[in-house]
């Protein structure tokens, strides 16, 4: 199946504000560590008032892995909406710098919200807690998918961050339906324990009724199941859907593909800023089911994108990813 | 002399916006390497267009500087002009939030102009070559000066690059004329050899007059006294003022202050990007001088920060530079 396009991914297009804190930081202002917490425009200026100095740098869950992609060379492209604003400017410039696809409807300058951004606080372990401020990202409407992209693209990926909003919902059944109607395939991302508890049952129609490749991390999964077991919940994940990927942190990830298994370790960096590990694990796994490769090639390219992306600040590539899969033997 | 404040800064108030590049794309763009050019909005809308993904970092040189020395804890304050918009605002929030003061009134929202930014293009070997939208941050006016705030501090430090724009002598001759009428002093920074090019009568004028100290690396001073020897410069130098500080790169800095001589090594680093090198070598000497260090352990201060700042992306410090001080025996 050769199309124009090899995966298009949807989700919350956001610019990352990212500081080091010190670990008192979190206590103090009522963040909660390591996940993600969805925050209005009042606390947003109250913690952003309160953190330090910053550096903005492009994210977006799914944006981040169609970064990873366009630096892999996939034909690749996203889906999301930011404002007609400066912070819109630069998430859609270092999107199209990449040489990825990116022409979602702009929200108009008179729109009463902006951009929106993730105020993301590393602490001194590299542990990341963020807090979102989604803008205009949460509006993505049906009519922002363009149909004949998503018939001209192999995959889509859906960012499990978007089932927030008012017309998320309506927005993926739309994609999913032109995706599949031309052939195409569909993968999602959990993206978050408390995000898979807000959206569970609509997470699990969707993903028994259309997902071919289920992108999580352990908590994620066990989140989806309502077990505090990861065999149960990969065993389950294998009877709903084709293919589930699941990382688990410095272990690395496991590939469950009807009866095969396989698992690829960790790349071993030093962590900085786990932002962007889960993305980056997708960029790798996506960009090697699109060139033929194995699940455990797959994998483990999917694994030595993370290790690249955990060892610097900032959820996008930095260093030459096709030169860190050579070395590691998956050239 | 104990003031509320210990420095002020004046310069051009700029977000950078910072990327790596091969070596042959300034060729191909028709960047001047390692210096600073001034650009218009056509060729920024130009240049950002064929630059890959960046990360966005506050900057400005003598802001760089105001960080510098607000995360030292020296009582600081910045003066250069941002506008009411996004990038204006991440400007404020990174000063404020290190604890430096900035009160400078904004360009209003329907200024035709926006924030002033500057594309930092990194070289493989660590050089910077800057390309500089002024934007608003060029019409700071004599009316931004707050003279009871330029009464109130020990030093001034004025930004060379600051001589660009229709109000800047004015508005620099206002700050001079406050500070020194309350027994202020006045530092400047020669910034970059084409803008001494464009402004030597001026920066002459203004250093035989009213300059303290002069900071320059040897390219600029060797442009300030039109000569290709240093030594017939720093002559020259120390004939119109009383303290020279002139780094010259990996050899670290010499400080000349009437018959004392002295001079530091630089920090041995692995340079990742130049940028702020000379904007973080002020603020340690800065730091040492309004400390009541000697002109030795000042330029020892500045030698380190610049270490620092040269050793990531980004021209303003991310580690602890007084723990750096404390290892360097500078405590």
């Amino acid at each position: 199946m050769t199309k124009p396009l090899q995966v298009v991914g949807v989700g919350n297009a956001l610019v990352d504000v990212i500081a080091s804190i010190e670990e008192e930081f979190l206590e103090r202002m009522g963040v909660e560590r390591g996940i993600m917490q969805l925050i209005g425009t009042a606390r947003a200026i109250e913690l952003y008032g309160a953190m330090g100095a910053a550096r903005e740098v492009s994210g977006g869950s799914a944006a981040n892995t169609v970064a990873g992609l366009a630096v892999l060379g996939s034909r690749t492209a996203y889906v999301g909406k930011v404002k007609d604003d400066q912070l819109g400017a630069i998430f859609a410039h270092d999107l199209r710098s990449l040489g990825a696809g990116y022409d979602t409807p702009l929200a108009p300058k008179g729109h009463p919200e902006e951009t929106g951004r993730c105020l993301v606080l590393v602490s001194p372990d590299g542990e990341r807690s963020m807090n979102t401020y989604l803008g205009v990202s949460e509006h993505l409407a049906p009519e922002d998918i363009d149909e004949a992209q998503m018939a001209a693209t192999e995959w889509i990926f859906l960012e499990g961050y978007r089932f927030d909003g008012p017309e998320s919902h309506a927005a993926f059944a739309r994609a999913i339906r032109a995706a599949r109607a031309a052939g195409g395939r569909v993968a999602i991302t959990l993206s978050d324990p408390f995000c898979v508890e807000r959206h569970r049952d609509a997470f699990l129609a969707m993903i028994r009724a259309d997902v071919d490749l289920l992108v999580a991390n352990e908590h994620e999964l066990k989140s989806l199941y309502q077990t505090d077991d990861l065999e149960t919940a990969i065993g389950r994940a294998r009877a709903d859907v084709p293919v589930t990927a699941c990382t688990v942190g410095a272990k690395g990830a496991h590939v469950i593909a009807g009866d095969l298994r396989v698992h690829a370790e960790a790349a071993p960096v030093r962590v900085v800023d786990a932002t962007g590990a889960g993305d980056l694990f997708a960029a790798g796994l996506l960009h090697g089911v699109t060139t033929g490769r194995s699940w455990l090639d797959s994998a483990r390219m999917g694994c030595v994108a993370a290790g690249e992306v955990i060892s610097h600040y900032g959820a996008r590539p930095e260093a030459d990813l096709r030169a860190l899969f050579a070395a590691a033997g998956l050239a």
